[in-house]
């Protein structure tokens, strides 16, 4: 007879799993396994609530194993290390994202692109090597290989710094892959959410000239007094679209609702990028000949490989860069599932693992 | 009172113009401008006709100035320069493609890349400067600046090589700006017409194992043994596409009809390029997520510029590259642009201009 997730492994570890569709959450006895001779167990202090833990916990990928334990934005302190761990020890302040393995001799793997690995293991709801389901950040308790872990700057906010470890990759690696890092480029930021707010503060860090694009003049005060961009674009006016065009270098396009493209391509110059990180549920239209005219691209991009998220994570502690955050405790869980349903958070929902998440 | 295409040149010209969107072709008697100090003045010996030609000769674009001369695949022998011209001399065969003018000052021109400069001038029924039409190779003479002409390799056979100018550098611009231009790369050619056909024979030039992707099994044997493709893919056949996933760096889509771009998508390796070259009429659809997961493109690339252009052309003649072309008189060009709708040609028409046209 199979093992129950409280059972499979020797360690006790508990946190809050969403049961079905419904995507309610509730707590949850699991286990996890013994800290192998390259692994690292940690004691996990503040997660972050992405939107993806929502589509998630409603299956509404097609791929969530349930019970499902999201949370991909974990930081928290080392309680233990294997015996061949070199990266960190005991009483360290580490974090984990979106990956927890990958095949690590693919041409991606050996790029230090893990993120591309055909083979990763997401950090939760994923089949792991061993057979077992992986299990996120609303719980105590963690265990990852030190590969898959990012050591935190001391003077990094473990629940501010948080969700810098998907959202703060997700949007700092199209921006330095893309060229859209330095003084004299135009970038755009889609989208003013969990991921979009801290594409512009790493745009400015960065140097870049940042016009936020939203479809809502109700972001126009928060984006330039609040986040430091330097100009502000309604999508829905064809005037302010139009005399933007072609000023671009490069788009973050962080929306992940079916949304016009087309009117992105034209705001960029021949040659720009245009980067979507947001995955909408339906295909999106394009007509080639905006492309064509100007050498355009339209592109993608998936979070970071593990040296780039800690090259971020490090970028982020020596300019000061953070999400602006709401912290709670984890009964709230479901309430904020509802409110991130209507974009009713400034920017990212953290939760306070450390203070609120007991053991019955 | 306006002066007519007649006369408001000194230069007598004469070819053949579609004169509505019924797009047939009848002979006119037009002028070109006297030879100025930059000018270059050929007499047409051949002309490709482009698929373009079609489209423009009905105004499908919306652009069309009529009466219309089309032709951007111009070849001949120069009979003027003017006095400053260093590029050619009289007696020298030349080319001229789709341009006959730009900026020569932005900061596409200012590097060499015309094709993107947006104050381009084209090489038929646009706006010139002085505020003419312009007319392209279905004539007996051209006159254009000698930025705009392409010296003729001494070896390069004019009839077959004229559709280089157009298809040649619309397929080696993108194989080379992606990095699909050496030993090592596995690229995708989907459509074999007259861009196509042309795209198999650069990319195995540049020692790139090559596949060719159709909708038609008839394809494949002229694909792989008259053009020397490396592997042909059915793209209607999911099981051949399926295995092919994930295979190819990049793919040049000729193909301007409405097709699906995602299977595309799939088939290429994480950082691979989809460049689309034809411009379908109606919108593509696309998804975000195979975009993301391998931080692919979709691009599109417009011809080459005029320096990218002379080398292209000179690297055709060292490596013995020429379009498969039929030619034809110029009262051939009504059945031509008949048997080009239903893509009854391999691969390209060619305009026997010196030969065939003759003032009435």
């Amino acid at each position: 007879m199979a093992k129950t997730p409280e059972t499979e492994h020797p360690v006790k570890a508990f946190g809050w799993a969403a049961r079905d569709t419904s995507g309610v959450f509730s707590p949850f006895k699991f286990s996890r396994r013994a800290t192998g001779e390259l692994d690292v167990q940690f004691k996990v202090l503040y997660c972050g609530v992405c939107h993806s833990d929502l589509h998630m916990s409603k299956n509404e990928w097609g791929m969530t194993q349930y019970p499902v334990v999201p949370g991909h934005e974990i930081v928290g302190v080392v309680t233990e290390v294997g015996s061949k761990v070199e990266k960190v020890k005991v009483g360290d302040k580490v974090g984990v994202g979106c990956l927890v393995g990958s095949c690590r001799s693919c041409d991606m793997c050996s790029q230090d692109l893990e993120n591309y690995c055909s083979n990763q293991t997401l950090t939760y709801s994923a089949t792991f090597t061993d057979g077992t389901i992986t299990y996120g950040g609303y719980s105590d308790v963690m265990v990852a290989d030190e590969h898959f872990i990012v050591r935190w700057p001391e003077n990094l906010p473990l629940d501010a710094g948080a969700p810098l470890l998907c959202a703060g990759i997700t949007t700092y690696s199209p921006l330095r892959y893309f060229g859209l890092d330095k003084p004299g480029v135009h970038v755009g930021i889609v989208g003013l959410g969990g991921l979009g707010h801290v594409a512009v503060k790493f745009a400015k860090a960065f140097g870049a000239k940042v016009t936020v694009i939203s479809t809502s003049d109700n972001k126009k005060k928060e984006a330039m007094e609040k986040l430091g961009a330097d100009a502000f674009l309604n999508s829905r006016d064809p005037e302010q679209m139009q005399a933007a065009a072609g000023t671009m270098n490069g788009i973050i396009d962080t929306v992940s609702a079916v949304h016009p493209v087309v009117p992105l391509i034209n705001l960029v110059k021949p040659h720009g990028k245009v980067v979507m990180v947001g995955a909408p549920e339906k295909p999106l239209e394009f007509s080639t000949f905006p492309l064509i005219v100007g050498r355009k691209t339209l592109s993608g991009s998936c979070i970071g490989g593990l040296k780039e998220t800690q090259e971020m994570i490090d970028f982020a502690a020596k300019h000061n860069i953070l999400a602006d955050v709401e912290v709670i405790p984890i009964d709230y869980v479901n309430t904020a599932m509802a409110r991130l349903l209507k974009a009713d958070v400034k920017y990212r929902f953290v939760i306070d693992i450390g203070s609120s998440l007991k053991s019955a």
